[in-house]
């Protein structure tokens, strides 16, 4: 009686630290019907990784020629090497009526909710700065002063959050995994993404 | 950091036989910080039933002065007894961060749509007219012709659907449940009804 013919565009953003990308996963693995967004780099593959799966591997020349021909929604240049988000995936995903989840920095995601207006842009939060500072410390990646410089984005991440449908907090992450996955859920019983039959 | 002091209306609505109360009731169960809206009725109670638990009993006359005082979102005679939404009610339970969950028909949905325009409207479908038809005539609460009648009031009342801002489909109740509960936990996430604090 209820027909949902198109898929979703989920986009994610988050500050480091905030525990985002196990949120991704733990979703992706847990939800059927919806798939990772797959990107364009110009960086060179890592060990393990699969063109197609992890990025789409691609020359400068041949980036250049995406940007040309209009296949990405957004682009950006980070440490020498290009990423970019490729049109011509989520539409064949969603015209195929499968949810694609974009997990992107706040730039990006602002790009990308202006240009595909139904969009759900969800936004997570830590606990605390002071939760966050402990995260990074704990992680030991970063050097103090790399912390502290991560903790000022954060801060100018989290100024940008408005543009989100979702907030998210990611204070333990049974709890916040089960409010953002009921995102997913909710968002694919919306009305406007649905059509009646036989009235 | 995230906060939320408002609580949030939700309005659910569905044709008799739908399993609309079932799955009210498995919610208010299951879920923590939401309660039932209690109305205004004249009908005398019936066995078992408390005042101010089931319903705010209350006489015609009284009934009229609440009316008059626009102590009422929505009001309605039905077999010669009116019902009618607690404005007081919802307001005190909102303010003090409670959810609220109205079980109401279309007509009554629509006048509390419009006047709380951040209440979420939520239409459950049955799967199909066959299978309403069948669920009506297992019942065996209704005639023949009563089942027909429900079956026309069903598709008028579907007909105004476009005004719910999420569509359930009770094809399976536990399935539908996992749909239905999502929504409630989804809209507590929503952006609009939050503020960050310490930014």
């Amino acid at each position: 009686m209820i027909k949902r013919e198109r898929g979703i565009i989920f986009v994610v953003s988050a500050p480091s630290g905030t525990g985002k990308t196990t949120l991704c996963k733990m979703l992706l693995s847990d939800l059927e019907g919806i798939v990772f967004s797959v990107s364009y780099t110009t960086r060179p593959p890592r060990k393990g990784e699969v063109n197609g799966r992890d990025y789409f591997f691609v020359s400068e020349e041949e980036f250049r020629e995406l940007i040309k021909k209009g296949e990405l929604v957004e682009y950006a240049l980070v440490y020498g090497n290009f990423y970019g988000t490729s049109k011509s995936f989520i539409e064949e995903k969603i015209s195929n009526g499968l949810d694609v989840l974009l997990d992107i920095d706040v730039q990006g995601a602002k790009r990308i909710l202006e240009y595909y207006t139904d969009a759900v842009g969800i936004f997570i939060f830590p606990p605390s700065f002071d939760e966050l500072r402990r995260r990074l410390e704990k992680r030991g990646t970063d050097s103090p002063e790399a912390v502290e410089t991560r903790l000022m984005i954060a801060k100018k991440e989290m100024k940008m959050a408005d543009m989100y449908h979702y907030w998210i907090v990611n204070d333990h992450l049974e709890r916040a995994y089960v409010n953002f996955k009921s995102i997913f859920i909710a968002e694919r019983s919306r009305s406007g993404r649905l059509t009646v039959e036989g009235l």
